[in-house]
């Protein structure tokens, strides 16, 4: 395959620090406001500028666009989703949630997901690690936050990839990642809660706070 | 530990997309210009904004600004890289590589770490994986590519981890995922060659290309 130099966007001109500090999760995704072929063509390049090693470039992305696939992709992630918390809690399908559960999100989404206007898949080919590939699906959630877009890194449940690989023809070699919903939000960007680098940071030794610690 | 609302540092006010188009391994790095202390909070606090698994937050940096420590750990980097080109090819340190050799980078990288201002290295605890690691670390990148330090991705050789945690006191539960010098740059920031994404992503099956193809 041939290589390429590319220019910035002129659309991806927001400051940097914005972005990464409004980033958060979005779950509740417009499904009646689409995702352009443009946008997706911009965060997809933004993706492909990421580091990775030696410049092997094993990600893949598999752009989910037709309407009846993420209908049938979204139920099975639903079914999987529940499945899963029926062996672990005995819960079933539906069931309310405690609000102060750290699976309430996890659930919305699993209710969301089958209405999203895009769902991006990242693979990697030739035994690429996570590595090389999460940073790229980094640049991708931050230049769709930078067009205005919502997303939410999420994954699959194991049971159900050989549905998904068939679904989609994904061969044997290709290794799963992530799934990527986007779509503008319903809610807000906003900024999220982190532990204080602080206290997540240590200088020259492990343990020993940085200067900027109290 | 107690958790807070940041905002957006003045300083990260680079479009995203020039940061990004922009980022490129820089291995030559600048001895004698320092980063501040101020600096390394900037890019550790864009780091602590990327998401993670449930928001746990398991990512640990450990930032190395010791001279000693530094000229210690890069003499550890250049000697364990030789042992391996020695195991795998018979070469001997300092022997002249090929310029057109893949290690050709590699070898002056590790001819150079011993040197770099200033050295990060990635961790994260309780079992914590690659993917809620590496989003972190391309933000800690990219950030610091908008303030004008350059950085390169790199790993360590498992024969030398030992003696690396000894070295900094770093405990059996952490795992290592990343090596991250940062330095401003002996030479220039710019485009790096790419496959086009016409080529590494498919649309609504494997192996379908995108609209944006040719």
């Amino acid at each position: 395959m041939e290589m390429v130099r590319l220019n910035p966007p002129a659309e991806l001109n927001m400051p940097i620090g914005e972005a990464m500090f409004s980033q958060r999760a979005i779950r509740r995704l417009d499904p009646d406001r689409p995702i352009t072929d443009k946008q997706l063509k911009i965060v997809l390049d933004a993706a492909s500028k990421a580091p990775n090693g030696a410049n092997r470039q094993g990600a893949r992305f598999l752009v989910i666009r037709d309407r009846e696939s993420i209908a049938a992709f979204g139920e099975l992630y639903h079914e999987a989703w529940w499945a899963k918390r029926k062996d672990e809690y005995g819960w079933t399908p539906g069931q309310d949630i405690p609000a102060d559960s750290p699976f309430k999100m996890a659930a919305l989404l699993a209710d969301e997901l089958r209405q999203a206007p895009v769902v991006i898949l990242a693979f990697s080919t030739g035994g690429m690690a996570a590595n090389s590939v999460f940073p790229s699906v980094q640049n991708l959630l931050l230049s769709a936050r930078a067009l205005g877009i919502g997303s939410v890194l999420t994954t699959l449940h194991p049971t159900v990839m050989d549905l998904v690989n068939e679904m989609f023809g994904v061969p044997a070699d290709a290794d799963f990642h992530c799934c990527i919903p986007l779509g503008y939000p319903r809610g807000n960007f906003g900024s999220t809660q982190r532990y204080r680098t602080a206290d997540t940071t240590y200088w020259d030794r492990w343990d020993s706070p940085p200067p900027w610690a109290d």
